[in-house]
């Protein structure tokens, strides 16, 4: 086996892994709008191999079956008709043991194609597909978690693991200003809205050195944050208002004592890990609540970018964000949460899109979205990088999302 | 093994062979709002036992699962909380096998209950929960047909059965007037909303000899019947360009050929079938298109008091309205299509609730809905009469539902 | 000046002095979705003229304005594309004055052909048009005192005048079966909802000896009648919750006394007169609270028809339902409230449209509404008759709708 | 008088003009969401300063009205209780003779504090205030705008003056690197949004030499501009999708024929003036069908700040854009249409509200909404500057907005 079929395999590998706590019937609900089910994950990253590559490359490739195209393909329009996203809720059939039928089908055959040298064209392809499966997985523990809670039962997806809950001091750090770099360099894998490279002015600034944490975020619930429009941008007022929120999303109240939902089930609330599961909008309010603001994307990269990549992901097995102490001046920036910059998702100047036969990949949604930086407890470490841009809706919060302090 | 007993295994095994062709996941799935996943329908319909009749008649009866009762209660507002409708299709677990599991255990139980003599208060539940579970059999095809429908793959639940297409011509029978005894009369089981027996004057009308046929609507929709807002009620003309209706429930024109979806599939229409899956305000646009209006339900009810209860009924298993010749003169009243009255559903004059344990079960539906008579194909034959009363909004059309004319 | 003149003029003027009190701004706007802007009855019941007499009757006629056709047509969708429902409110040109110059125009013109004999065709669209303007006398008080309400500084439409406030025992009246005639029959003007001519059955009932009272409907909202979902229809319930009732319409309570928007301004609420402005919900809700149901229309009808005309209606200037001792046993049968009935608004079996040229004025409501009988405060007393069937959606409530119970 | 009273009375009087070819009626409607009712404008300016200079600071100043400060503050929660939005179009009370009433009284006061010499403090809310005024006298273009369009019969607010028709070939210009300094710097009037003054880095770039004329994005529709997903941001295609635009807001194609409304009614388009009333989402698209992008707000306030504050504006009376030429290189940066940038509206690096009395006046709109620049043909020519940030969501386009190209 060669390394590109390692990697392949490593990466397939993973996604079953992360389904096997899953029952049949787990495999189709969709409890949120913005929610897949599992099965459609699934068949869906799958389709990507077979449509990109064995269909176009492979000689005399032969369908797993004529249906799945239509069935599986999401917003590749350029691709062919596909199904409307309220229907993927309703796809009991094929079962899921069919999809997983598929899957082996389409592994056997990138297997076979694997053996072979491949140009830079396809493994440029085939990284993106491997990279997409990767956002999948993510996305897979999102939706799972969002599943299993509005199950009335609160199911467990998977057991407890132990770490230390210890308390880490608030620092803000000053920054001088610079001019920075901005954008993918180096020759390794990146998405087409991480370039093209170009200059930033940094004006000076501070930093925290570490995210927020639930036990900070209990004191703005508890000083009536959420009753002060003051704090609230007017958007993310009406937003809270017509979804009632009172604390972050997962967070229950229970007899006078807070839980927090986890892929573990229902917790009491550890007042040393980061918050998590807030909005753009609820980062926002807290930020001013504290006198503070939101970093900037390009100042959250400038500081990244001097940091080697490391922190609590998906690999660590632990799916949520826990206290950390990783020995630099400023934690965390990896790994635990996402951190909501306060720059809206846009082009950098002179973007141009990569993925002309994979329809458009990012270029479309650069619009009404927010930039967030850094990987969370449910990404997987290889995937992330310091120019990695992720970008949500300012009301969503059923990703891993968390604040980090700037002035 | 008693009479009892031998109804009860009777209908809580039909109810199993409905569910025969299902998947696992085939279990979880809402594709309208009115529609509830079958699972639910197992586990509620099992529920209603185990709540009315084993927990408070049964020494030392032990809960299946406390959780049951909160998840598959459905509108028994005075038993307890019950789960919001909308969460119901999200509940992944309990496992359908756990659902089956519940159900052996609780049928165990009714069936060592039986065994012995049982009040007259207590037979009064156990018909009502056995005449519940029919009306969740009817449902369950209802939702399943509707579920798999919406399912681009258009999946077959059974394959189709042979019957002779033979045309019947439309002929319009005269009644005279008469003083009609309309209500529940005999000492069989029969619901609260068919009392009290009271008398109802019947002016001189004419009724059509049978259903309307697929090919007659045709003629509707060809002469843009869906397009002339002389034909339609003011709320109908609303609703079907909301909805943008342009044929039946089910129906789909390919390549120029009217098909129409059954449990077999996608057929051919056979235009010597009554029509089938139209909302009330289609029955009534197609009745003004022929000069002509709905029966009231008193004169349906005055005709079929005279008639024996004979039709295609579910124990016939075509799961579909045919042509049919029942020798009768006005022919097909019970079986293939509930029959659109031009009666909204409405208490009968001196009207009681007779299950106030059971919470209320017919009369807070009184407002809004419209009455339909006569059972169709997916009704037990067993659980029909001449006076009893199915109701749905007037939008609805995922009933089995068809018109029957009168002047 | 002949009688038919006579009469069209007093009509006519009665319009013109209920918009006595409003200024320019107030015949613009529009509070609800139901209501219409008093400048658009205005141009609309004078517009009836000019279209279905004038523009075919008088020799040479010529338009007034060439845009008033397509602006102020309604629901009369055989003469012409009219204007959307929401464009009403927008309608800020033309001015009102000229709208009275339009009126002026009409007017002379409709004296004019007045002067001859005219044909009894004629005639009838001459009395339908006379009697539309009344109807839209009455939608006048109603939108007009919705306008006022919702305007924060709680305009004052007309001084109030005094009455005597005195309890009346509150009786149930027995009436035995019999076969009631139902509908018009007499030579005088009706509308086609009231035919034809047809026999009911009447079983014995009883029948309140007159309406609700404030003071009782009071006893309901401190008893957690708004909270007692065992009171409500399941449908009432939801729309009752949804609009976040408490009370009837009009009624706020300040300083933990209640008070009511009448078209006098905000009044204490008197105990002694009849409620007024609930919702068919609320009237069934309460009838329930007070183990009692509402009367069907035939049941209201029966007795009506023995008794004379007479009540507090627009002609008295209260403009809200009083107290009211009318000697006979059933009192308030006309006047001060429209009563609701149990009774959906239907077609009387054999209906046909009378009004081919004007657009099947009634036949095409006949779905989802409740009938309700007897007129009210604002209706004129000329207009009403026993067989009179007014009809509302059952969440309508700004009618001057009461409540009269039966058994 | 004094300068400063001058100035007061020249911006007062203005806006009277403005309203002069008004009825009452005209005042009283509201044809969109985002529109208020003109007479809400003109007593809401008038409320400003009463409230936030008369009171606190004019000694014994006794209210007009106790009602006012309810009825006619907007957002500035710390003021007081403020009337829902949806009421606005309700307040056919006061009349407008009576806000004109209350517009004298407090000029008169006005006039007399004015008369005195004022602390700097006071004089920065007066023109505070004064710029407010004339945000809401373009507002009130934008609103007439507005109501007479959705009025059917499209009344015209103001006879058409000459202009000349000429064509100004398309350039880009080349702009070098460099490091811009942003925000506003000298001593005049200056939002907080303007604020603080800071670096930004600009990367090498091409402007257009003037905005984009109605001729070329004539050729964006007939180009099937409007039905290819390709051009249009994922969100904007929803969009466009749900209100089903085709064209810019105001365009009608009549017998094969493109109009355009205006505040002169009804006319052709002239393919040589500037294309108006774009949301952001047509606007990118247009860029993209263009192989081109919009600029960044630092690009554009690079460029602006070169230039003189010279162009079609509010004074000149044509109030829309119109071919120019300027002579500059870059030409109609000021006036004509508000350019949409690239840029989302955020704070700037440091950005502190300036108004804590007003309510933080800026600062909580800064999410969702787009910057646009340079002003436009109903902005008034004093209150524009290079440093100007106006905002809107991407899906508006009431507003006097157009595009200009960058690469």
């Amino acid at each position: 086996m060669n390394n590109l079929q390692e990697i392949y395999n490593l990466v397939r590998k993973k996604t079953e892994e992360i389904c096997n706590p899953l029952i049949s019937e787990d495999y189709v609900i969709q409890s949120l709008e913005e929610v897949s089910p599992p099965k459609w994950h699934i068949a869906h990253i799958t389709w990507f191999f077979e449509n990109f590559i064995l269909i176009p490359f492979y000689p005399n490739y032969k369908l797993f079956n004529q249906n799945y195209n239509f069935l599986f393909n999401s917003y590749y329009n350029s691709v062919g008709k596909m199904i409307d996203r309220p229907i993927r809720k309703l796809l009991a059939r094929p079962p899921i043991s069919e999809i997983y039928e598929y899957r082996k089908y389409v592994d056997f055959y990138m297997n076979e194609f694997l053996k072979n040298e491949i140009s830079n064209e396809i493994k440029l392809i085939l990284e993106t597909g491997l990279n997409h499966e990767q956002q999948h997985q993510e996305l897979l523990f999102m939706d799972i978690k969002s599943n299993f809670y509005y199950n009335p039962l609160k199911p467990q997806y998977i057991k407890s693991k132990k770490y230390e809950s210890e308390y880490q001091e608030l620092k803000f750090i000053s920054i001088d200003d610079d001019i920075a770099i901005i954008g993918h360099q180096d020759d390794n894998f990146f998405f087409d809205n991480e370039k093209p490279v170009h200059k930033a002015y940094i004006n000076k600034f501070e930093i925290a050195n570490r995210p927020v944490l639930n036990g900070e975020y209990l004191e703005f619930i508890e000083n009536d944050g959420y009753d002060d429009s003051r704090y609230w941008l007017s958007d993310g007022w009406i937003v809270k208002n017509k979804n009632q929120w009172t604390s972050p999303m997962y967070w229950e109240k229970i007899d006078n004592e807070w839980f927090v939902f986890s892929l573990n089930g229902l917790e009491k609330i550890d007042n040393n890990s980061p918050v998590t599961h807030v909005s753009y909008y609820e980062a926002e309010a807290y930020a001013h609540f504290r006198d503070s603001r939101l970093p900037t994307e390009f100042e959250w990269e400038y500081i990244a970018k001097k940091q080697k990549v490391s922190g609590n992901f998906m690999d660590n097995g632990f799916y949520k964000a826990i206290p950390n102490n990783d020995n630099s001046i400023i934690k965390q920036m990896f790994g635990d949460v996402w951190e909501w910059t306060s720059s809206s998702y846009l082009p950098y100047v002179g973007f141009k899109s990569l993925y002309e036969g994979l329809g458009e990949y990012n270029g479309k949604f650069m619009v009404n979205q927010v930039v967030l930086r850094g990987g969370c407890s449910v990404t997987p470490k290889n995937h992330i990088r310091s120019t990695y841009r992720n970008f949500f809706y300012p009301e969503n919060r059923w990703q891993f999302s968390g604040i980090r302090l700037a002035k």
